[in-house]
């Protein structure tokens, strides 16, 4: 119920680096804490809410470590690019051989425009551009419901919402509406229906321009060839295509989307910049977490050594799956708190291509392909328009769709996503590949979750030892959050926790 | 009828020029002449078709000259940036006063994916990047439809899409379709219409997270705030905000749209280099064309005085109110075609702010507000995301609107329209505003007009004198299109009329 399709970064590209050189951040944080203090916190996660929990501490005068399992910061976060490696835990190992330039965003990918990470991009000096979650040109395939070719999304959707206006349009005329609606409103109706469903006499819906051409209009001698083979109101309902246009609807995934200029990482990488690589300890896994009356011991391990770390107040910002497996003496309730999240499988795959026919041939700029088959999704580039090269999102696999792939070899997961590809776009799909990277985050070390279910709202009983500090431990993290599986989730928790803890810092002097 | 809403560029902005460097374009024309020829054509008018004319028979070998009236070529295709000038035909006069990097797009501001003029881009090495064309958080304010308050486009289109399929729905389930539609007909749409409209129990629309929040959802403790007042369907019906929605369906409007990096004017700039500054004559306002046995004699004037010609062939690529108004030997059927074209009014003004605060207080990046207030439209800029300053497109009238507009002074223009976005976004429309400059093409020097209508095809037998070479005269321009109004429209024609005169040289050769 938690849980949405929505938002799962390394080097920066030359264009990245270019674009954050002339970028000036305009403003100073919207997020302040008011009056400062100097007590010692450490961080449990170098994620999103880890990084910005460190973060907002530091402009307030506190002193933060920041504990990292991985050799990087960023979480899910991960933007991959050439060179970069992966060894997942099922033991498939892959190195990057992408291009120069081209990248996947293999966790989170997009932002609302109201979202708090835009707000970060802005005071951290991240150039945003706009990312393409929808495109009028992009594929619906439903091949287990019939469809023989992939249609366009225009096309689809000109004739579902096409005959839907026709029939209601139909409905009121004829009298079936009486009863609800006054003869103004039903006027106001059909005349809306008469535009939106693009009807023609007698309220009927025949096709028309908005379904897309085969051929352009362009010069006179040239008036343009729609495309032919117009549905019945039956067949396209058997299609099953009209459950893909709430998508655009969504208040998390309305257009315009944006995603950071060069990678999402640029976000982590000027957290952790901010913060001050002084204040981060990779390579750090967590075992222990101490509650005192006076302060927090926790302990890691690094390269096989136990390390000992001393502080104020400890903000643990990790996976709860995994901070479920740290030992603790914070209580039972803590520990069935954190077992009320559950893992969920998500994984992609970046097919780098050696040329980006999927816009010189089929005129996609961006967006994303909706098909039943086990790929579920295709995403095309949202940056590196008209360039020599690009990287598709091969799949977007959920749950046990996902798994089953992670299941597969590297190689396998490509040849797999490669033949799905291919009934939808032809054989360029295959003759155009040039490598390919897949992660899953189920399967991923230090993560074991894309995110995560729960089947109670954040502010549910059992959660409040979570949601409120056990002792002087206090929790950070999207999946304490409304907006769980998005970085704005992360956010918005890590400003809750601080805001929590500053205020009993600043009690607790007077 | 062949007139749309749709489409009507001087110096580059650093980040232009940045870009442009950087870019490589990846690959040489989609469109060549086969053979080469050696012969002379002169080009009237340096706009876009007759840049690409020029381009395309340099390409294949032909000496072509450009012969444009005004100082600089693009024709409508002109960005303002500070320091330009105009001096309309009433005798108002203006200079931009925006600040470095800030400019406006007063003709052509958007491209679609499929249209020819992305090929261009992607040609001549210019780089696009999304042109946000709609956004689910921009405005819809219908005063005169009773509204006392803008709405946001997703509340909008949530209530009325969920009325509607609510109205549907039950029909459907009440058996008011079961002539229409077999059962699994009936059971699919409703399935679809509930999740379309966001429907809940007994099919009935409640509202909902689509509507949009105004305090969005975040940590724990803070599950969002939905936007209240839901209205009846009846209410919302009488708003006629629905009438906005068939826009992003239309097949030149539907998402993604593009625009060059830095301005539209990239792809004039880019032309004319290919071009070469030696074959372009700026300042040369054409007065006869004369059609010879042998060839075809150009009269023009430049600073009083008047010069001559020769070509082996001309292209007119002027605007055809204006090419009606030069002295030629090509005959009544001639005349009689171009005084088939009526000049069309658009206006648009650029409101410069010291501050993007529809980003920061409104949270809107992009996309458009309808209003059916004077200013009919207004713009948020897609470039420049999370900068210190951005252009607003404050009005894009049309018609008898833009004429209103026209006859003000440029400081009464401004007035007007900041009085109009004050009633939508409050004080900050007043009090952040820095400059303003605007543009209106029927009483543009060298223009008069920002499109033409037509009441018949191109392809109907009045415009053939047009649409076929007189004599050696060839005719371009986006008017002789299925596509006015757009940059596509004036590539197609172009294309079409170098690719006739290229194999009628090829065939004289002989």
């Amino acid at each position: 119920m938690f849980a949405t399709m929505g938002a799962l970064g390394l080097a920066p590209t030359a264009e990245a680096a270019a674009g954050e050189r002339r970028y000036r951040a305009p403003r100073a944080g919207d997020f302040t804490l008011t009056g400062t203090a100097a007590a010692e916190v450490v961080v449990l996660g170098g994620g999103v809410a880890g990084l910005a929990t460190a973060y907002e501490l530091g402009k307030a005068g506190y002193r933060c470590t920041v504990v990292e399992a991985r050799d990087r910061t960023g979480g899910r976060n991960l933007t991959i690019r050439g060179g970069d490696t992966l060894t997942d835990l099922l033991g498939h190992r892959q190195t990057a051989r992408f291009a120069p330039g081209q990248y996947m965003n293999a966790g989170p990918a997009r932002m609302a425009q109201w979202m708090l990470t835009m707000d970060y991009c802005r005071e951290l000096g991240v150039p945003v551009e706009v990312f393409t979650n929808m495109n009028a040109d992009a594929y619906i395939y439903n091949e287990s419901e019939g469809m023989d070719r992939p249609m366009r999304y225009r096309t689809a959707k000109a004739d579902m919402l096409g005959y839907v206006s026709e029939l209601l349009a139909k409905a009121t005329d004829s009298g079936a509406l009486d009863q609800e609606l006054t003869a103004d409103d039903r006027g106001r109706l059909v005349e809306f229906l008469a535009d939106y469903g693009a009807l023609g006499e007698g309220f009927a819906y025949t096709g028309g321009s908005r379904r897309g051409f085969s051929v352009y209009p362009g010069a006179a001698g040239t008036p343009g060839v729609p495309y032919g083979d117009l549905p019945t109101a039956s067949q396209i309902f058997a299609t099953g295509v009209g459950r893909y246009f709430s998508f655009e609807s969504e208040f998390d995934q309305a257009m315009p989307m944006f995603q950071p200029v060069g990678g999402m990482d640029a976000i982590p990488r000027a957290l952790a910049r901010a913060v001050g690589g002084d204040r981060i300890r990779t390579g750090c896994a967590v075992t222990e977490v101490t509650d005192k009356a006076d302060g927090v011991t926790v302990t890691y391990t690094r390269g096989g050594r136990t390390h000992v770390l001393d502080a104020d107040y400890c903000v643990a910002a990790m996976p709860p799956n995994l901070l479920a497996g740290v030992r603790h003496n914070l209580g039972s309730a803590v520990r069935s708190a954190l077992g009320g999240f559950n893992p969920f499988s998500a994984g992609k795959i970046g097919l780098e291509y050696a040329s980006r026919w999927w816009e010189s041939d089929h005129r996609i700029y961006g967006g994303i392909t909706e098909t039943d088959l086990d790929v579920n999704q295709i995403w095309h580039p949202s940056h590196g328009y008209h360039g020599e090269r690009g990287v598709l999102m091969g799949y977007y696999t959920l749950d046990t769709g996902a798994d089953a792939y992670a299941e597969l070899s590297p190689v396998e997961r490509e040849q797999r996503a490669v033949a799905a590809g291919l009934r939808i776009y032809g054989d360029k799909y295959r003759t155009e590949l040039a490598s390919s990277f897949s992660v899953h985050w189920r399967q991923f070390p230090y993560q074991e979750a894309a995110w995560h279910t729960s089947l109670e709202s954040p502010d549910a009983a059992r959660y409040k030892p979570l949601t409120e500090p056990t002792g002087r431990v206090y929790f950070a993290g999207d999946w304490l959050s409304y907006m769980d599986a998005w970085q704005h989730g992360a956010f918005a928790s890590a400003r809750k926790a601080v805001t929590a803890l500053h205020q009993r810092v600043l009690a607790t002097r007077r």
